[in-house]
């Protein structure tokens, strides 16, 4: 069993803030969202870059346009490096539910605190590629 | 034309070691890709999810195997958010000559600083996804 060191109240509201945004999407509470986005913030997408609040909010049109069922976005592995002013989050999220079907995803999340506020200015949403050309040689 | 305001001294340091990075990656120059990196670094490689030093060097023997040419790993649109201890910095590359051809992929780096010295502790690189499921409908 591995020892843990106890959470400084900073990594605690950084990972509430990004759990919480998680579960705005399961739920979807658009609002909810958007509640912790800087207005320029830059969004690798599983696609596309995407900057600024308005067309990132649009990206979310496209996720919840042809449900298949109850959304799911469940975050684990959540690992949190918070400093004084900036931070980042990691995570794997599997979702369910969107027109994409059952997806396993890597999600990195990079934070400021900008008047007194954690806020996320970026975020970089990607599937591991299926393209032939990327595959390792097996046993590499 | 752009106001920019003018860069710090810690984001210039930032910078200049993930561009040091790029030119590493280059260059061959194995040693160098390691220089500033965590021994638990957690990477989001294309493909898949790779933690630690020595399965991260690994990923770069597959990168070196089957050159097709000259080796390019070219950053751009290099944006560098600094705290006082904890920064990421987000960037396109446009890398060629490896056995994946011609690759624009997106890259994202977490650094803490340790022990006076900024230090990787994450990369997040990825390719936009082709799978059909993932691609938005046109004018959307």
């Amino acid at each position: 069993m591995e020892t843990r060191r106890a959470e400084t109240s900073e990594e605690a509201r950084v990972r509430e803030l990004v759990v919480g945004w998680t579960r705005a999407i399961a739920s979807g509470d658009r609002k909810g969202i958007l509640a912790h986005h800087s207005a320029d913030l830059l969004m690798f997408d599983f696609t596309e870059t995407v900057r600024g609040i308005e067309p990132y909010d649009r990206t979310w049109d496209f996720f919840y346009a042809a449900p298949k069922g109850p959304i799911r976005f469940d975050a684990r592995d959540v690992e949190v490096t918070v400093g004084a002013d900036v931070a980042f989050v990691t995570c794997q999220i599997r979702c369910e539910g969107t027109s994409g079907g059952v997806v396993e995803l890597r999600l990195t999340v990079g934070l400021r605190k900008i008047g007194g506020e954690w806020t996320i200015t970026h975020e970089h949403h990607s599937v591991p590629s299926i393209e032939e050309r990327f595959q390792p040689p097996p046993g590499a």
